[in-house]
C-alpha cells in the first residue's frame, strides 16, 4: 500500500533543520593550512599597524624645519650621517641640516620627521656623502605613520569569516602561527540500494555505477565540512540498520542517498522508527527530491535523500549546508540568491515548488537563467555546467521566457 | 644612482609573461581527491545514460496493448507475475494482461513498454496478486529511455575544466576512479628584507611580520598550484643568490616578495643577472606594484613581486595566475571582469593605472564598487574584505563617483 505523506512547504523544512541548532566546535591549525577555513574566534589587532613611524619610500629621512626655505633657486645641502636599511634602526642623533639614508620599510629616526624620495635629491660626495634638496619637505611627507592601517584593538576579521588570502595576511602580521578554525562537521555518508556498482566495479546487467555519494562527497567539501565515506548497503533492513547504527558515532550528520521513497525496498523509514530518530519531515513540497527525509536522534541529523541525483544534489544544496555553514559560525548559511530573467518556457503547471538546475549568466548587468540540460530528475548530465538553481514556485499555471524569477547561485561554480 | 626603467603597459606585462607558454603536466588522483582539480583531459561518455530502459517511478512494468481500451468504466485485472527491485533483471516472459511490480531504476522486461504509477492502481489477491488499473497507459509512459540522459562518444566536460561535484558524479557514472587532471605547477616562494620576521617570532624594534610569504602561498593554491615555502632571506646577495639557485631546481616557477626597487637593498635585479635569466620587464605602468619584475630562465619563470602586500597581492593576481591556470589547461586563464559603478571620488590623476582593491556588489543587477579600505599600497587591512580590483586607466584627470568603471572579480571572494 501507499503511504500517503503530507508535504511541507520548502521554508518550513528548512527551519525545520535549522531549528536543531548542531553545534560548532573550535580546534587550531597552522596558518599554512587556514586557507578556506572558517573563524572560531574574532581577529583583533594586538598592536598597531605599522607599529611606528616608517618610510613609505626609498630615500632619506630628515628634519623639516631644515628645509623651511628650501626652493630651486636656494637648495639646501643636507650631510648624510647614516644609513639603514629596513629591519635595522638608527642610533645616531640627527642634527641641524643633516639627513639619514633610508630604504622602504624602515624606522623613523627619532629625530626626523619626514622623508624625501630618492628621485627628489642630488647625491654627491667628498669623502663624506650628501644630497642637495631643491625644494620644500613637509612635516610627515612620505611617511606611513604608525597606527594608520591597523589601530590595536580594532575588530579585523570576524567570527565564522572564511579565511582568504588577505586574511591570512592579517593573521601573518597579527602572529598566528596557529589559527582559531572551526572543526569541520564530520558527515558520514552511505549509497543505498541494491543496484549500485562502485566506481571501480565492472557494469553489470540491470545495474548502474553509484554517482550520487562521490558527488555528495564533493558538495560536503565545497560546503567546508570532512566527508567520511562508509560504502554501499543492500536493500537489506538489519544489515543496514547495523551499518548505520554503528557508523553514526562516528559522525555529527549521517546522509543516505536513496531509500527514501514508497517502493518494497526503501527501508530508510524503517530505520529511522528503529534507531528511534525523530523524523523532522518525509515529504515537502519540492521538485525534485519531494520524498527527502530528515531525522534528528541524540544532537545528531538524519538526511535521507533521494536516490535520483539531481534530487540529492539539490537536497543537499537546501538542507545540509546551511546546516555545515551554521556548525562553522557562518552568519550568512544560505547560499546567495539573485532575480534572473527566465530564458526558457516551463509550461506545465506544478503544485511543487520547482528547482531547475540552471545556467545563469549576467549580461550587462542583468542576470538571465535557463536549464543546464534536460529537466529530469535522474539526468547527470545537467549537474555538470549547473551554476544555480532556478526557482519556480508552484501553483502557478506555468512559466514563460522573459518572466523574473529568483536563483540560487551555486557556490564555486559561479565564476 | 636611480637607474631610469621604462614602464611597460599592463597588457603587454601580460602578454609577455603569457608568450612564456610554461607547459602543464598530466597526472591521476582518485576521484575522491578530484574535486576543485582541473582535468588533463576531455570527458568522453564510454557507454550511454541510461545504459537500458528503465522505470521512472515505482510501479508496475506492462504492456501497453493490453490497455488499449482500458478506461474507468472498463478497468483491466493483470496478474502480477514477479517482483524487480533495482539492479535486478526479469527472468520471466510477461504475456496478455500480465504485469511486473517494478522499483524506481530496475530494468524494464523486455516484453514490456510502459509503467503504471503505484498511484495509479489497485492492488488485489486471491492468493496471486494483482492489480487494477482504470486507464490507458501510452507505450513509453513512465519510463526512463536508453541513452536520453547522455549517449555513447559525446564530450561531456572539456580538458581544462575546473572539477565540481557535477563533474563528479560523472567521473564516477563512468567508472573513473582514477581521474586524469593537471599536475599542479609548483611554486616556490621566498620573502626578501632584512626587517621580516616570521609569523611564529617574537616582535622586535623596527621589524615587522612577513605577511606577505602567507598571503601568496594561499593565492598560490586558490589559482590551483602547490606552493612550496622557502623562508626569507636577508637582504645579501651571495647567500640571496644560493639559495634561490638551488630552489630553481625543485620548482616551475620561483617567486620572490620584495627586493626589486631601487633602493640600496633591493638585490633582485642583481640576482636575476647572476642567474642569468633574461629579464623580460621590470617597470610596469601600474600602480601599485610597478616595480614587479619578471624573468625567464630554461622555461622556468621568476616572479619578483613587491614586497608592499597590496602590490604583491596585485602582481600575483595579474600576472601569475593566468600562467598558472594555463598550465591547468584553462580556456580562460584570467579572472572574469564585469562593468561597475563607481562610489568614491578618486581625484588624483595618475599616469599609470591603478588598481583599486574594492569591495564590489550587486545590487538590483548592476555592479557598484568602492575601496575596500584605505588605498595605500602598504594596507593589509584593505585586502580583507576585498573581492574585486577596480581598473582606473591612467593618464585621466581622476575620476568621480558615479562613472563606470571595469572591475577584475576576485576568485572565490566573490560570493
Amino acid at each position: 500500500m501507499v503511504k500517503r505523506r503530507t508535504p511541507l512547504a520548502v521554508e518550513e523544512a528548512v527551519k525545520k533543520v535549522m531549528d536543531c541548532k548542531l553545534e560548532g566546535k573550535k580546534e587550531y591549525v597552522s596558518i599554512f593550512e587556514s586557507l578556506d577555513r572558517f573563524l572560531a574566534e574574532d581577529i583583533k589587532a594586538d598592536h598597531d599597524i605599522p607599529r611606528f613611524d616608517r618610510s613609505a619610500y626609498d630615500g632619506y629621512a630628515l628634519r623639516s624645519k631644515d628645509l623651511a626655505d628650501c626652493t630651486e633657486e636656494n637648495p639646501l645641502v643636507l650631510e648624510v650621517i647614516d644609513e639603514i636599511g629596513a629591519g635595522y634602526v638608527c642610533k645616531k642623533n640627527i642634527g641641524k641640516n643633516e639627513a639619514v639614508r633610508i630604504m622602504t620599510g624602515a624606522m623613523l629616526p627619532s629625530d626626523c620627521d619626514a622623508v624625501v624620495m630618492l628621485e627628489d635629491v642630488v647625491e654627491s660626495s667628498d669623502g663624506k656623502p650628501y644630497i642637495t634638496v631643491t625644494k620644500q619637505i613637509h612635516k610627515g611627507e612620505n611617511i606611513s605613520f604608525k597606527g594608520e592601517d591597523v589601530k590595536e584593538g580594532v575588530v579585523l576579521v570576524k567570527k565564522g569569516t572564511k579565511i582568504n588570502a588577505g586574511t591570512v595576511a592579517l593573521l601573518a602580521t597579527f602572529g598566528y602561527e596557529q589559527v582559531p578554525v572551526a572543526k569541520k562537521p564530520r558527515i558520514g555518508v552511505f549509497a543505498t540500494g541494491s543496484e549500485l556498482l562502485e566506481v571501480n566495479e565492472a557494469l553489470e546487467e540491470g545495474k548502474i555505477r553509484n554517482s550520487n555519494a562521490y558527488m555528495i562527497m564533493a558538495q560536503i567539501k565545497q560546503a567546508g565540512a570532512e566527508a567520511v565515506y562508509f560504502g554501499k548497503l543492500a536493500d537489506v533492513l538489519e544489515e543496514s540498520y547495523e551499518a548505520m547504527k554503528e557508523s553514526l558515532a562516528d559522525v555529527d550528520i549521517l546522509l543516505t542517498t536513496g531509500g527514501v521513497s514508497v517502493g518494497d525496498f526503501d527501508l530508510l523509514p524503517d530505520i529511522y522508527e528503529k534507531l528511534g530518530a525523530k523524523v523532522l519531515f518525509n515529504k515537502i513540497a519540492m521538485r525534485p527530491g519531494s520524498v527527502t527525509t530528515i531525522a534528528s536522534l541524540d544532537g545528531k541529523l538524519l538526511f535521507g535523500l533521494s536516490g535520483n541525483p539531481s534530487a540529492c544534489f539539490v537536497g543537499f544544496e537546501l538542507f545540509a549546508r546551511p546546516i555545515v555553514r551554521t556548525m562553522l559560525f557562518s552568519e550568512n548559511p544560505h547560499l546567495p540568491t539573485a532575480s534572473a530573467i527566465l530564458t526558457a518556457d516551463f509550461p506545465t503547471a506544478n503544485a511543487f515548488t520547482r528547482f531547475i538546475r540552471s545556467r545563469t549568466v549576467l549580461e550587462e548587468g542583468v542576470f538571465y537563467t535557463g536549464p543546464s540540460g534536460t529537466d529530469k530528475s535522474s539526468i547527470v548530465s545537467s549537474l555538470i555546467h549547473a551554476n544555480a538553481l532556478t526557482v519556480l514556485p508552484g501553483g502557478k499555471n506555468g512559466y514563460k521566457a522573459g518572466e523574473r524569477v529568483q536563483v540560487i547561485l551555486l557556490e564555486g561554480n559561479f565564476n
